[in-house]
């Protein structure tokens, strides 16, 4: 059993770095305040007799040794980045249940077969650089660390840039540390383990993901003397393709969603019907086939709207996350852990993406989901209890004891 | 005649502060380039030997004796600030204008009878501070002076801040230049000269405007785990909001406009549904009726989507300026200068507000319109012909000469 005021402790300990005024934490990835908690992590590591060296790209690994070094590590672990408006539980559970599972089997003297390597992956929630989960999907080659490295923040601030600034461009290339498999610890960010009375989410699969860049070319022109059927309004245009994708989402079901995060009209003015517009879409699907459907319907909506107002609107895929299908091994093992523990479980898709959905691509991977409450997430209002967060870091830790061996 | 190379030579002499790459002014109210060209302005009033002063909202006013001093002064000129993308003729034409009238009386040596006062009205556009035409709606007792001096911009300077920021506070108190009249000569900005192929618009009357604030507020939550049904969001909420404004406009017929000029979503992120957006509304009617129809309208579509989303909206109505009619006397004075030069010209009601309008309400007021190209205006493009400005400013003069008296 973990020590759960230790792990409460840690989680509150950290929501410090980038608290905000209604309980949240606004800790933008590479931030001053994600150098703070990356610090604060490092030392946590040490001080558990981790060697911690950092990659490229800034992602933390801490190595615990295992009796056979030639066996390849187990990886555990998520992110500490936030959310501008984020939650203290979303990625921190998992990173710091991972050092919890550390300080635990230090504490009772237990070693492991193969080793154990708890990381901290950078940029996980894609809100100042995009894509997300941008780290792990560097390490398992999806893009060159020299491409992650020039992507862009809305400032203009490359992710070297930003990796400089807080120092943590590591010494060791993207992929120095080999991982034998993941195993990520997350708060579920939906309300269905809740809503069951159920303590353990195994996660079987996870959503595919496709984001866009969009940009309206309408013509500004006055609100006053422009009448009604000349305009060519980027904001009336944007308003339409946001109606639109939430209809699109809602018609391919259940399994389906579809979502407008970003828009900012250049040079906004009172008395100027907007003229230029850059906005984002977020769409989303655990079936690949869906996820096609809703990438045709939405450009066939944009076009028909574009042209029936006689407006520019431009759509890049700058991202697309094909579903994931976990490792079946390692789910039974995750199952098995919370059975034994005596914990209720069910099967779960996950909504969001992962880290743990990167990596499942080149190793064997699974995730383990605790309840958070009415499912909110990406809310500094996000919660999830103490026992919750206990029950999931001890499955979390039984599940690495059987595949590490002790 | 005026002299049309000067008036030309004029415009595009100050179009240098706050060019912009596109051949538009940027030049915002209270900035470092409206102060530029309102120390240019001062001197060529000095040079043309008007005696300024400054208030204390910053509108500059430049008086030309008359031959009976007991007379009050016809009062002429508009405004050198801009939009954020502005043109070069929106407001500089009427001001500019007026400067080449006092230019070309004292070229010819031609003394009036009462004396002519050339004003530039701060802060006439309403881009960084609102209302628009404030430091007018001052002068005739709409707005105190205290009231429009904390006024304040997205950055949260004050008016009177921005003032001394570029030392334009002046020293004389609000409306301490009584004038008898006002004549205003401005770019259309519509489509209505072009089109009939006229030089001259007679303004009789100015729609009415309505300003709103409005907030939002949903709940900020996961793109990916929030299930539709679930969501509150904010965006989706502004998107019926701005084409319930544009059906309401249009279902009011032609003399009606509505626009949703800035809209802000807090804390965006790509992945995150929009929680809170901040927003404003445009709507306009030359007909008073009309103006409570849209109102009233716009108020039951925005709580009926409210309700049926349930996100909370709130409207404050910040600015209500009722339709102007002119002045039946200078309305033919007007007439009478273009018939008498042989410039073809119509009746028009402005779809912009100006000074003009502000003005109107305690003396007699009436307007000068030229043609712009395309009817575009707010907009970098905002092109007019120096044959038509100068038989605007003609126009101007000639008016003026007959209310003042030679
Ligand atoms: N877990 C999580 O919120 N990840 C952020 C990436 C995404 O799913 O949008
Ligand atoms: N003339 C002009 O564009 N005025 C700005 C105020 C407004 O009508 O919105």
């Amino acid at each position: 059993q973990i020590d759960s005021a230790r792990l409460w402790g840690s989680i509150h300990e950290t929501a410090q770095f980038g608290a905000t005024a209604k309980g949240g934490v606004r800790r933008l990835t590479l931030s001053a305040e994600d150098k703070q908690v990356r610090d604060w992590f490092r030392k946590a590591c040490e001080d558990a007799g981790l060697e911690v060296h950092v990659d490229a790209l800034g992602s933390q690994f801490g190595l615990r040794k295992g009796r056979d070094m030639s066996k390849l590590p187990v990886g555990i672990g998520s992110h500490l980045d936030t959310q501008p408006t984020g939650g203290k539980y979303d990625g921190i559970l998992g990173t710091l249940g991972a050092l919890e599972v550390i300080r635990t089997l230090n504490d009772a003297g237990i070693e492991t077969e193969a080793p154990i390597c708890v990381v901290n992956w950078t940029n996980e929630e894609g809100s100042r650089f995009a894509p997300a989960m941008m780290a792990s999907a560097a390490y398992v080659g999806d893009f060159t660390t020299d491409d992650i490295l020039s992507r862009k923040d809305a400032d203009g601030t490359t992710v070297g840039q930003a990796l400089d600034g807080i120092g943590y461009r590591g010494d060791k290339p993207v992929g120095f540390q080999k991982l034998g498999c993941f195993v990520e610890l997350h708060i579920e960010q939906g309300p269905i383990l809740e809503a069951e009375g159920k303590t353990i989410g195994v996660v079987d699969s996870g959503q595919g993901v496709l984001w866009y860049d969009g940009k309206i070319s309408g013509f500004e022109s006055h609100a006053g003397s422009t009448p009604m059927p000349l305009r060519r309004d980027a904001l009336a245009t944007l308003s339409e393709i946001v109606l639109a994708m939430e209809s699109i989402a809602k018609q391919h079901g259940p399994n389906a969603v579809g979502t407008v995060g970003e828009a900012v009209i250049a040079n906004p003015s009172r008395n100027v019907i907007p003229g230029e517009i850059a906005f984002t879409m977020d769409c989303r699907s655990a079936d690949g086939a869906i996820m096609d459907g809703l990438d045709r319907d939405l450009r066939a909506a944009i076009a028909e709207i574009a042209a029936r107002r006689k407006v520019e609107v431009t759509i890049d895929l700058v991202w697309r996350k094909p579903p994931t299908h976990f490792d079946a091994k390692l789910i039974a093992a995750v199952e098995n852990a919370a059975k034994t523990l005596g914990y209720s479980s069910r099967r779960i898709t996950s909504g969001a993406g992962h880290d743990a959905c990167n990596l499942n691509t080149v190793m064997p991977a699974a995730m383990v989901f605790v309840p958070c409450k009415d499912g909110i997430s990406h809310n500094e209002l996000e919660d999830a209890t103490q026992p919750d967060c206990a029950a999931g870091t001890n499955v979390l830790m039984h599940t690495v004891l059987a595949i590490a061996g002790v």
